[in-house]
């Protein structure tokens, strides 16, 4: 984690981290701040019926890295809509890595690349929603 | 399961069922056949950090359901791309069903609705891949 | 369009129908009321390289038709994110039904189903923003 | 045009380019090869009901940029599905950048960002479904 981030986002990411999804599925958080994120994720156990990352386990970890990107500046977003597409099956440990590439008043716009130990398996692009303060009470 | 599913279709959804990832996060196909299927999963546990259910684990319902319709009947299909919109914040054990709505040639369209014990939380779309038999060898 | 709309509702809708863009794509409105649209529009000359309909010509009857539902009850709606997939391709003159299908306090969600003159062409979810009062002045 | 691209491929974006619906809305093409495209619109009679341009005209020169570099380099592809998310009104004349962000052997992933001439007004993201030569017959 940045080391320079407001107290009041260290706190919001440090408890994004320890979700307990997040735990049970072993997810790590490498590194986060400034609209980016990147989160490892091991692939044992995450398997589908072919013996590759199942497509919920995939998108897991690029949701979490989408999560971490979207709270590293400003205003607490939630997740609106995401698209994502498969490339290739996954065949080891995940690595996504989140960037914030576009925003409007209301939305941030991210997109995460999820690879394996080789390749690139797969595209998400996410939609946040700004929580602005006096939402929040 | 329904009963009079061909022998070749039954193996592979039970091939669906058992999948690591869905054992590991305690899914439960409720029913399957004719280009639909039902699964259930409880929310404890898959928590992000609001308390409510991780965006990862509404996701991963509602994949299983889809992969168990778009398996259900004619070729085996695998996920090519997906969009998933959240409406509001899961409170409880999730059921999703999912069902086609269109296909083409070489692809099937599935909507899924995600709910929680008591409303409609997610809904989503997933575009499926027709495996044919010259590309299975 | 249905008679018993409110009139503030009846000129947001006439407003949408009167579109430059509408009129430009020769669209006409079949129906629409309490979330829901029928929208029609001639294929000639909106054809693409293969002499089928055009990707954005689909799309754009469509998105008219989820415009129209969107703003056809309660507080007005922008388009936030969209996905449509094409199934086959298009070949004659198109009709685009919407129809609501989930909402939360900020958002609604919307499918339209686009036929040609023989089938389903493409299907297209749509995601909207609720303007609510007080952001709208 | 790049001036180096195979003639079978010039033919084929020469045809994109000249498809009746990119004429009908005076799309022009700046540049397009391996993989990348850009593609201009002017705004004038796109608008929607509140003077910006419209949804599907935002889309429309997205498809198109989407389109040619999608055939600019190998196998051509047709557009199986796309993801738009609209950031800001569009106040002026388009400009849609296209780029390759990935692939798998059956499809691309291709981004398109549009500008207006101020800002990021509209991000797409399209999958194309790649025509192998046997299925060209």
């Amino acid at each position: 984690m940045k080391k320079d981030l407001p107290s009041e986002v260290e706190e919001r990411l440090r408890q994004i981290e320890n979700a307990p999804y997040a735990i049970a599925l072993k997810m790590e958080t490498v590194s986060v701040g400034n609209g980016e994120a990147v989160v490892r994720m091991p692939i044992k156990g995450m398997t589908n019926a072919l013996g590759n990352g199942h497509g919920g386990a995939v998108y897991s970890v690029a949701d979490q890295a989408f999560a971490l990107a979207a709270n590293s500046d400003g205003d607490p977003q939630v997740a609106l809509t995401v698209s994502i597409s498969y490339l290739k099956p996954a065949r080891g440990d995940l690595v996504a890595k989140a960037r914030k590439v576009g925003e409007s008043r209301t939305t941030g716009v991210y997109e995460v690349l999820v690879h394996d130990s080789e390749q690139l398996v797969a595209i998400f692009q996410g939609i946040g929603y700004r929580l602005r303060k006096r939402e929040n009470r």
